[in-house]
């Protein structure tokens, strides 16, 4: 089967490092889908209102080479997607500390025979003809293949047994600011804004959220080390110490995504 | 992006009337999931048995011309898949009896720009290389595409709103026998059984079941009409009178599938 992307995803996760692992409902973090003009068609979105959850299946769009990530615009990007991955029978889940091999059909590892992403979100609102959802476990300009509502009584199953993945589930660390960002903020050119946070104190919550949601890769446990998170065009420099993020600074992007 | 099958679904829903609408946890029906060479490596499903439940991505291959349907060998069957299916920005769902226009995003509907299908399914058990599952809406020869573990913190939503479908999730008809099929059922040749039903009782309970969910189409509602339900090769003739199902004559399968 050829897909043909319907839609593109545009949030502040405009880096891999920092992207929830899963979607989780309780995330602040708003994603705007933005239909393609074939599919831009009010009549297409007709009762959707009614649902305060949707399917979003997608590409994992990182699996590519490095060369044509991020600096392609959207389109390009993607147009030769399925080329450079691979599948392996067995794949080494962060959650397990990256050490420890499990079926790639039993994790939700990118790396999987077609690269295909599976989130459910939360529907917020309808503007303009985009969706705008929350919860999403996306990067900023993931391509979006299909949009199904959720529906509980076949897709929720509340007891049930999550393997490996158990035990790590509710894990969470706490947030320290040592640094603020109100002048920092204040000086973002428009664009980034109209992707992701609308205010200073959406941005704050948000980049708080993924913190807390501990985005180290799962082997690493130095408490000296210093960690970058891109998120909305700002960079947030941190340190984990025992159960708790320390914010050490925060200051713009270097690399200008949109160019 | 390009999708390759990784696996066949096989089970006793030759035929797409009696379908479930929807993957039901409650269903009896077992699907054997058959991966093809390239995928059949068991490694690829280590830890899987952790989980209780399992995600399908799979291909609306019934979506084809109908000179491609069923007669072909499996593999044929896909391979033109995409050709014949046109998108339209409205479906018509048969819960809502199929004259209202809904949004096709806000729908399940087989058409739709890609025709993906979404279920969760219960991981029964391995047997060789072969996932056994249970409450598969999917045709016999469904091409599937991806599997995943189902992660109930991320995946359910339990008090999620269920738009235009919330009313009639519930909805259940009595079945009443006034046929034997025990004659019939001895005379059915080996590999109808390997694909569905291992015994009469089960393949009772699975017709049962279907039946009970009412899969004629939702404008229907005529007490005289007769309709035929295929099931693993038998052929159940029934009225559907107020909120009972009578079954008055099965039969052995006049088509071969699988000449």
């Amino acid at each position: 089967m050829i897909l043909k992307v319907i839609a593109y995803a545009r949030n502040g996760h405009t880096d891999k490092f920092g992207i929830p692992r899963q979607s989780r409902d309780a995330s602040p973090i708003e994603t705007r889908i933005v239909f393609e003009p074939e599919y831009r068609v009010p009549e297409a979105l007709r009762g959707i209102e009614g649902y305060s959850h949707l399917w979003l299946i997608w590409g994992f769009s990182e699996n590519q080479s490095p060369e044509t990530k991020l600096i392609a615009p959207l389109r390009q990007r993607t147009t030769n997607h399925q080329s450079p991955i691979t599948w392996s029978p067995t794949v080494r889940p962060p959650r397990l500390g990256g050490n420890k091999r499990m079926g790639v059909f039993a994790t939700r590892s990118p790396f999987r025979p077609n690269p295909l992403g599976l989130s459910s979100v939360r529907l917020l609102r309808i503007e303009d003809e985009d969706l705008i959802v929350s919860g999403a476990d996306l990067l900023d300009g993931t391509p979006i293949y299909d949009i199904k509502p959720y529906l509980s009584f076949s897709d929720s199953h509340e007891d049930a047994k999550n393997g490996f993945a158990e035990e790590t589930a509710d894990y969470q660390l706490k947030v320290v600011w040592e640094a603020t960002m109100e002048t920092y903020l204040s000086t973002l050119p428009a664009h980034y804004q109209h992707i992701g946070s609308t205010s200073v104190a959406e941005w704050k919550h948000a980049v708080e959220y993924i913190l807390s949601q501990d985005p180290r890769p799962g082997y690493q446990d130095d408490p000296e080390r210093e960690y970058k998170l891109d998120y909305d065009g700002i960079t947030v420099t941190f340190l984990v110490q025992n159960d708790t993020v320390i914010i050490k600074n925060i200051q713009k992007m270097q690399k200008d995504l949109h160019k």
